[in-house]
């Protein structure tokens, strides 16, 4: 139990849920960027911004269609491939991960300045892509995805120390208040639930689909949303929602007739790379965790 | 064969899904009520109306503790009540039927002016209570439910001849755009979808959990939802939302800390009374569909 003395983050050490203020910087420089005073000052306060229209229609219907190409070029009835999820009843394809190491139109986005700036300005560091993958959430049938901070299982689970990495999530579709937008507590990323229980081996298999540990407890999400509710981020397509890694968030199912497909793009600081997971298990495999840190191909010079 | 020609609403009958315009009107009287020229212009057009604050805090709290209390006095251990409906994993309650029957608080609400006055001022007729239910959605567990017209089900299952029925949907609890309000379909009133397939005995029994006969086909919701897309009916604990009989409806589920929980009043008028059900199976149970007419208490004199 040292561990969870040193650790400000210890979380699934067996003990009951906590909430414990957070432990780092939300903004960790004020160099220039493409975010202005405004948008830094709301992602400072809510823990995310939402950028509308980031991209043009041409570049996000490119991208639209090759996210669709590349589903569709999933065999849903081959042996499963770790770096795919499909949804656990239909076996459409849910997520396609580690987008950004293809060559083509994922690995540019990933580089992007209006991106990878935007998370170099707010990180105060270069960056790379800890996590990459297309979320696709069909029409009538887009499964939810409960309440968690992206950050309590990259520390855990694949050793990243510090609160200094955010994802950018890129709207291929519009989001309406109504097929499954992001949803997030405003203001959660001040606070860190740790997590009750332990964590079983090869966890990830399981939680990819539905997720069992390292979910906040209830009542520590109800606690955070009191006064405050839950906001969404909608948008056209082509937005970009700028989010913190430590954001309560989740989404509900798409029954609607208009399907959701975003993309997350996870930065993380160069100084903030993975060590060994403070869970004490073995790494997630690197399509969930990039191991060998490579600054992006436009990084600053 | 015979009755798909003479049954304008003829559904399930083994041919594919159709979409055929309704040959009924959506207003059957022009008589004196609750509800003013411009609410009535919004539901013919839209096919439902949400009036906020139609009851008072005061009476819509008491409402909320006794739709608590029942739900709190079944026993999830206890075999199944046919007008119970627990959710399919927790076995938390899903929903609560014929609660218009007990004398109480709910037999009121059913026959309270503001209600049955203007279910009668909009069908035109004496109406009586054809369904009614109390419907949890809890906080982050609570169920979807998928796109259905009432009255395809009423028609088909329970004998109701023509669209002259509406329901009154009075929310206990606050329904936000995120904690699964109800969605609809706006003028999707004005088609009805003829449905693929056939229904199996004792469908009900299933259908309550998950609908599988009687769903429209995705395709028909897409068309009709076209350029129109799709609105919820949301507003504080105390609104109450008219909608017509044959309006495309649906809800996402709730994965808010935030419950959502409505009770559904479903009037028809005493001259729609039902018949043999028009798919020529037998009727399903009573708690599902009243078939003995009695106008209600406070019914004009």
């Amino acid at each position: 139990m040292i561990a969870e003395h040193h650790d400000p983050y210890a979380s699934r050490v067996g003990g009951a849920s906590e909430l414990v203020g957070r432990a780092d910087p939300v903004i960790w420089g004020h160099g220039p960027g493409p975010l202005d005073r405004s948008q830094r000052a709301r992602y400072h306060r809510d823990g995310y911004v939402v950028v509308r229209n980031l991209l043009s229609p041409t570049e996000v219907t490119m991208l639209l269609h090759e996210a669709e190409r590349r589903a569709a070029a999933i065999d849903p009835a081959a042996p499963d491939r770790d770096d795919v999820v499909l949804e656990p009843r239909s076996r459409a394809v849910r997520s396609l991960f580690r987008v950004h190491r293809d060559q083509g139109a994922f690995a540019e986005l990933a580089a992007d300045e209006r991106l990878a700036g935007a998370a170099r300005q707010l990180l105060g560091d270069d960056v790379y892509v800890h996590q990459s993958r297309i979320n696709f959430k069909p029409a009538f049938e887009g499964a939810p995805f409960s309440w968690h901070s992206d950050f309590e299982t990259w520390h855990v689970e694949d050793g990243m120390p510090r609160m200094r990495a955010l994802s950018a999530s890129l709207l291929l579709t519009e989001n309406t208040e109504h097929n499954g937008p992001l949803l997030v507590v405003p203001g959660s990323h001040m606070w860190y639930v740790r997590c009750a229980g332990l964590t079983p081996q090869d966890h990830y298999k399981v939680s990819l689909r539905e997720q069992h540990f390292g979910s906040p407890d209830p009542a520590a999400i109800t606690r955070l949303s009191e006064g405050v509710g839950v906001a969404s981020a909608t948008g056209p397509a082509g937005t970009v929602v700028f989010f913190d890694c430590n954001l309560l968030h989740a989404s509900a199912g798409n029954v609607t007739p208009f399907p959701r497909h975003n993309i997350f793009l996870c930065y993380n600081a160069v100084s903030n790379r993975l060590v060994e997971p403070f869970g004490g298990l073995p790494p997630r495999p690197d399509f969930l965790a990039e191991r060998s840190v490579e600054t992006l191909p436009s990084a600053r010079a």
